[in-house]
């Protein structure tokens, strides 16, 4: 493990608020880094996971890192939010010691394709599989090594989610195929963000928000038809409150 | 107490997803009673708490109630969410202990104005004490009995939140007041549905949309600010998703 390696940061900004998932509305600083294994067809952060914006991506230190996290929440303890790309490429864990020191918390958003032992001291692991229409592969072997990392035992363990951005029905039926392989990890539904290539005259920053809440509406129709009571159907908020802007 | 007294209903609709709060997006049947003992200035459901109203508010018997749930639920156990109005003024604790012995879980909204011994029969209990903006007086002594009764040992005790709408600066220095006499209690705030007397052009169903985002934005901008970083800020989101319309 690259214990002392550097960290490809992309962007950090905050304190906002996590817009979805099971911490929605919490106060966050969200640490963004470069570099994906996936290539998600309708991926809303191309700027921290195409090779072409390499060049945007600052190797830092979990020391500099914290340092600019705290100098942003003005010293304070606050959530840190791990984010990418997928973070879990990134050498975290000396970030996370450093931080869980000095008050902070963590939250990691992965799509689950790379375990790290040191899931299991984070917070809260949210395990994002990507369905059909992202045009990625799925892996279950990889989903369920992350989870069993976040369980290794070497902290108190996260409390783990599973987040699926849905776009159609073959998407809601991969949801609830693997949600049903892991029926203890409490599971949410998002409605994809189909980031259209040009601005959208009713949109705000080139999303269609109309078009993002009628298919949330149609995600509590099938979900209440289907009678999936225990599953969380959650907007992405940050969208419809800020678009798709960097840094909020 | 009038355990086989009837409950006055103004609607009962269902399966949709909880829109505000700790439970958002989570499905549930909305059973919303008849009558409050306040008269919020921006209240958005005049219809439960309007006198004007009363010949719309059907009593019904705990067992039919639970039947209409049935009936909308498909005779699955789902979350009945019990809201008003202020539910805490009706006789609900038949229908707790008979909703539950089914499998059915319980969540209440109330104002915290009036205790209830049964609130501790609950699953979920959430307090939303009305700020300054809503022209109602508080009372301290109030909220706390709520609070005892719910962890008066009678059952495991429900997950208790706050929940504060908040419109402008004295309300948000009273939420954090009324929270800073509850730490212990998670807290939520969100922004205040000022629902215009006629339909706004820019908004649904007379909502004006782009007023709410932007109190949203502000909230976020305030609670980062004052570096309150263990509170929730949450959208009314139903009313961004449905309008205020009713049934959804």
């Amino acid at each position: 493990m690259r214990r002392h390696g550097k960290i490809r940061i992309s962007e950090i900004f905050g304190p906002t608020v996590q817009g979805e998932g099971a911490l929605l509305g919490l106060p966050t600083v969200f640490v963004r880094t470069g570099g994906c294994d996936f290539r998600c067809s309708w991926c809303d952060t191309l700027y921290a996971v195409d090779p072409s914006f390499r060049a945007d991506w600052l190797p830092m230190t979990a020391h500099d890192i914290l340092d600019q996290v705290k100098k942003l929440s003005g010293g304070r303890p606050v959530l840190v939010t791990l984010s990418g790309g997928n973070p879990a490429i990134q050498p975290l864990e000396p970030l996370i010691d450093l931080g869980q020191a000095q008050g902070f918390t963590f939250a990691i958003e992965t799509q689950g394709s790379i375990a790290r032992r040191w899931f299991a001291k984070l917070d809260h692991l949210t395990l994002s599989p990507k369905p059909p229409s992202s045009h990625t592969t799925f892996n279950a072997g990889d989903l369920a090594a992350c989870i069993a990392a976040a369980r290794n035992g070497m902290g108190n363990g996260p409390a783990i989610t599973l987040k699926f951005p849905v776009a159609d029905e073959a998407d809601l039926a991969f949801a609830n195929h693997v949600r049903s392989r892991h029926p203890d990890i409490p599971c949410y539904l998002q409605p994809v963000n189909a980031t259209p290539a040009a601005p959208h005259p009713d949109g705000v920053d080139g999303v269609d928000l109309d078009a993002l809440t009628e298919r949330y509406r149609w995600l509590v129709t099938r979900v209440a038809e289907n009678g999936w009571f225990d599953v969380r159907v959650m907007p992405q908020w940050h969208v419809h409150v800020w678009g798709n802007l960097r840094g909020v």
